[in-house]
Order: structure tokens, then sequence, then C-alpha cells
């Protein structure tokens, strides 16, 4: 028996981890929210604004079986703005979405408003990229936002370095983020959720690619005993294997009881490297924007469906894919939506990759349960790589 | 008794007069085509390239309750082009729509090409809005596309002419429609279906806003005989008075057995106008185009979207809407995707104007039924000009 399958969650109201694979540091588990169980390893579509880009609802529960959705503060709290989403009565009921919300805290959209910001301690000066005009994120205020917006797990602000990052901007970045991160615990305890039901604050791991600040940074996010665990500032155009290294280190840092979130990553590929070593939630723009360029992920490996190849395919666009729009349109008649640039196209295309996501996450899941994951993956891992 | 129920129609397969209100020239009837009846009144929602924009196919039949959809020739040849569309069995095929499809000509879109046209007895020499290639459409091969398409209902070749037009200009213009008429209607003798289903040809009457040149138009159009007839020309900048007087003077003249469709027309008022006058299609990218830029009509007028006082308007976008969309997301919502350019946003409104076009043209046919379509139309042009 290469596995096991037993409750070791000290937390079973936060997460329960289910099975565990023996060969690997892979995991499933149930996140518990007030909108919903979660289970892992997931992946969660992004909504940055309040709308998982050109996405209904509906389809994005009945074609996607999205789990658990993604918010921007940083994109919130421009436009619609609080006082809109608190008149609301949060980000829910604003959006019409009854299934759990995350909302990222808005530090790597700062950090990436590059001339238009400036760091101090007390926290992040901004110009809106929609007006130009001024705002101050401070770790504090990040809470008081996401408190509003009402998300079932929020984020602690923290600062996302590039890549690559000289080591003195990366070691005292994360001194930074460290000091924000006890800050918005103490404000996260001092207030209360608006909106009757419970939120749970994740602080973020950060420290580029050093060994040792991500080790110096994991044991500090470990120490806060949240119940959720977060790993930031990768995908930043560092090589893969350079992020599956920092991942490694972490994890064997992190509390394996609570869940672990790697933030904006990634490919297919990326989502099963990072599931083998211990991770249990994702986030990622690529299914959708990627999808609106007319890329298509599918279990036997990437589509460019703007290929002359595909011109005269009249077969369905997946045919094994769980998504009735993937199997309803053909391959043709994508290619002619995304090459006229008709809206129709990016969003078949953002349905189709977005549930294949859904059901690599679930297919991993399942192969944890039943103990052969590894292999599996190594199999998934060759085909995923293809371009078709 | 004000109205009558009983069938004038002497071709029954393709077109069946049910109910005719006495005090106006509104009827209703079946429109019996290969794809399926189509009740008339009807309002045919404009998918030229050949997707409503924005739209699932799903949602346009089971939302929007479409009947039947527009194609449009000129786009559809230029894009994904006949040889595509031949290899994909026709348009229907192609674009996953089980549904009655219509094909306009391509007439109006060449003569929008200012200054990349030009005209000869043969045909219309064009250059194409995408590549500057250079093409040529003439009476025959317009019916050899549309063959290739496969539209239950094709349109012959015309030249519509702009608002204002010179006399001289409309009359020589007219001329030339006509001779492509005779030229149409040989070649679609000569010429067979591709695909195992009926054609139906219908003329255009043209005529700028020039009674004698209407009445020329519309005898000429009569004479020809085919299944049904269309007037073009309208609604392209000319006062509302000017295209009922036109209506008018054209319905007077065309079979009244037959159906009548008013191209590219137009606002709500405009389609219940017209509906009084003995129209019974309608086309138009108003509820699509306009619903993108966050005008939405309802039964109680029309709202800017985009407007201030929506945005903490938490009711749903509209309550009576058939559609789901429009009872689900809230006004405040709408307006939030609406202004941050969000695609979402374009694809409600869409939705909710479709939906709400057909659901007009649904209720003139039931007040044509009940005997009381003029009161009925009179107190609905007095809500549906309001501004919200």
């Amino acid at each position: 028996m290469n596995y096991l399958c037993a409750s070791k969650s000290e937390n079973a109201y936060m997460f329960k981890i289910e099975c565990r694979d023996k060969e690997s540091m892979a995991r499933t588990g149930i996140l518990k929210t007030a909108h919903g169980d979660i289970p892992t390893p997931i992946f969660m579509p992004v909504g940055t604004a309040g709308t998982v880009k050109g996405i209904l609802q509906r389809d994005l529960m009945d074609d996607i079986d999205a789990k658990i959705i993604l918010g921007n503060t940083y994109h919130l709290y421009l436009r619609p703005g609080t006082e809109i989403l608190k008149a609301a009565g949060g980000l829910h009921s604003f959006m019409s979405w009854e299934r759990p919300l995350l909302t990222d805290s808005g530090g790597y959209q700062v950090f990436s408003l590059t001339g238009n910001r400036k760091l101090t301690d007390e926290g992040a000066h901004f110009k809106s990229h929609i007006d130009g005009s001024s705002h101050l994120f401070t770790p504090e205020n990040i809470i008081d936002i996401q408190r509003i917006i009402g998300a079932d797990i929020i984020m602690a602000f923290d600062e996302c370095t590039p890549w690559p990052c000289e080591y003195n901007y990366a070691r005292k970045s994360l001194s930074l983020t460290h000091q924000w991160l006890d800050r918005a615990i103490i404000r996260f305890n001092e207030t209360d959720p608006l909106w009757g039901h419970n939120q749970f604050l994740y602080p973020i791991v950060q420290g580029g690619t050093y060994e040792d600040l991500r080790k110096i940074s994991a044991e500090k996010v470990a120490s806060a005993g949240l119940d959720g665990n977060a790993i930031g500032g990768l995908s930043v155009g560092e090589p893969p294997e350079e992020m599956y290294r920092i991942v490694e280190i972490v994890n064997e840092i992190l509390p394996d009881d609570k869940p672990r979130y790697l933030m904006g990553v990634g490919t297919p590929v990326n989502l099963l490297e990072a599931i083998d070593r211990g991770i249990d939630m994702f986030d990622c723009v690529m299914p959708t924007r990627n999808g609106r360029n007319g890329m298509l992920f599918t279990s036997e490996g990437t589509i460019n469906i703007r290929n002359r190849k595909w011109i005269d395919d009249f077969s369905p666009v997946d045919s094994e894919s769980p998504s009735l729009v993937s199997r309803f349109y053909s391959k043709a008649y994508l290619r002619h939506l995304i090459i006229s640039g008709e809206n129709l196209g990016a969003q078949i295309a953002s349905i189709h990759n977005l549930a294949f996501y859904l059901k690599l996450v679930g297919e991993a899941r399942k192969k944890i349960e039943e103990g052969n994951f590894r292999k599996w993956k190594i199999s998934m891992v060759k085909k995923l790589s293809e371009r078709l």
C-alpha cells in the first residue's frame, strides 16, 4: 500500500486532510468555509474585478464546476469601491456568487504599478491605473477592505518581489512583509466579519529565490499559526525548476495540517508538480488570458487554435471535456471566432480551459486517493507538454 | 369583434396567417422552414459573422428563445469563407445552430464601404475591410454563396441607398437593383439547395423615401411572386415618420399573404409601429450593439446603465424579463461591469435586450390574437419612450 487516507488535521473545522500519497507530498483534503466545502487540490478561477472575464456565474457553476473563485482587493477597492460593496452586503451578494470566495491582498497589483507607487514602512502609496488618483494601502486598511468585501479567505498585505531580484532588496522587502504581517494579524484579530460568516486570514511566504530568505519567511509564517498559508513571489519569470525548488524548501517548514496555497501558478504541468510537492490551492489567469488568445489546454497537450491546421477540423474542441461547451463547438468554428476577434471565441476558450483545469485537479485528487498519483503525474506531464 | 383569426395564405407551406387585427394591418402567422416553424411577428437577432456577438448558442435558445437568427453573406464570405463553409456542410452545421437562419445579401455591407467599392452593371467591386483584397459580388454569385451558407431564407443582392439621397441617384440605383433581382431569380431557379433542405429567396424593395420609386419597386417585387418580401433602405437616418409612411405605401402593394420583412429595424417603438402597418419580420443590431454600450430596453422604458443613479440599485436588471440572466444580476453589478469594460457586462446586456425584443414581439402576437393590439401598442409606445 503506497497511500494513506486519514484525518491528520488538528483543526477539523477549517481543513481536513483525507488522503496522502506515499510516494510524494501530495494529499487530498476538504477545506471548509461558510459558503461550502472545497475539495483539494483545487484550482481557483480568477475573477479580478468581481467577474471571471466573459463567463456567466451560471456557467462557472454548471460548466466549469468552480468550487471557489478569486476577487482582487486592488481592483475591487478602485471599482466599484468599498462604499458600494458595503451597501451590497459584500462581494458574494454584489456579484451573485454563493460559493466560496478568496481575495488577493492587492500586493501583487500595487507592486506591478512600477513608477506609480512608493513604498514606506506605513504601506504602499500608489496611483490608480484608472484615473491616476492617489491612494494608500496599509496592512490594516487591506484587512478592513477585505472585511467589507467579505471573502471566505483573505490575504495579508505583502510585497511581491520581481525576478530576478538582488539579495539585499529581497532581504529588506521580506523584513517589511513580515512587519506588515504582524500588523495585519493584529488588525484581523481586533475586527470582526461584517456579513455573518467567518473569514480566514492567510499569510504569504516571500523571499524571492533565496533559500535562506524563504526559510526565514516560512518559519515566520508558520509561527503565526493561521488557518492556511500561501507562497507568493513565484511564477514571476523564474525557471520552473527554481519554483519547484523553493516550493520544496518552504513546504518542509509550513505546517502540514494547514492548506498550502501557491499564488499565481500556473501551467497544467506546474500544478501537477506543485501538488506532488504538497500544494493544495492554486490560482492563475493563464486559462482565461491564454484562452482569449486562442491557447487551449487539453489532456493530449496544448492547442494554438489560430494555427491553420485547425481551419477545417470540425471535431469538437475537446470531446473529453466535462464542459458541454467544449463538446458542442468545433475547433474550426472556435478558430473562426478567435481569428475574427469575436468575443464568443474568448468565452468558449475560457470556459473550456477553466473546465480543463478543474478536471485536472479533480483527477489529481482521484489519483491520490487511488494511490497512483506519481505514475499518473509522470505520464500526464509528458502529454501536457505536447503541442498539438 | 375587432379581429379575425383564419388562414388566408395561399401557400400554406411557407407562410400561414393565423390572426388579423381589425383596427390595423397587424397580423400573426407561422412561417414554416425546414429548421422549424417561426411565429410572426418575429425579431431575428443578428449573428453577423456566424455568432450573435458574445452569446452562446445555448443561451440564444434557452434564455432568449430566438426562433431564427441572421448571418451576413458579406462577413461570412470573407471569413471563414465559402471553402470552409462548404466543407462544414453549411452555416447551420458550422456554427452548431439547428434553428432557422436567414442571410442578408451583403448589399448593405458593401455599400457601407464608401470609397472601397465601385458599382457596375455587372455587380459591386469592393475591397475587404479585413485585408484590402479585391472582390466582386454579383446577383449570381450572391445566390451561389448563399446556397453554400445554406440559410433557410436568403436575400437578393440590392443597392441600399443612403439617406438623404438625390432622386436621380435613387431612381438609377433602383433600376439596377431591379435588374439584379431578375438575374438573382434566374440563378436561384437554375440552382438547387446543397444541404438537403429548402431555401426561400426574398427580394428587397428599395427607392429611398420617394413615394413613386417605392411604389414602382413594390410592384416589381410583388410581381416576382416569391415566398416572402423585404423592405430595405429604411432606418438609415430618416425620421421615423418617413419610415412609417414608406412602410404604409409599400405594404399596400406587397402581397398580403406573404411575410413582410423590414430590414435593419429598429427600436422597440419602431417594431410596434411597423407591426401595426403589417410587418412580420425584423432584424437589428440595436439590442446587442446598444447593450454593449450599456443601454437596456425594458417594458417601463430605456435604461442607460452607465448613469450614476444605478450605482447602488441592487434590484434585478429586469424582474419582468423572461431571461434568467436579467433576473439573476443586479443593476448595480451590471453597471459596474459596463463601466469597467468587462465583457460580462456586454453579455448580460445583450442577452437581456434580445430576450426583451423576443418578448415584445411575442406579446404583440398575443395582443393581436386577443384583439386588443392597437390599445396595447399605444400604451406601450408611451412607456417604451420613457428614459428611466
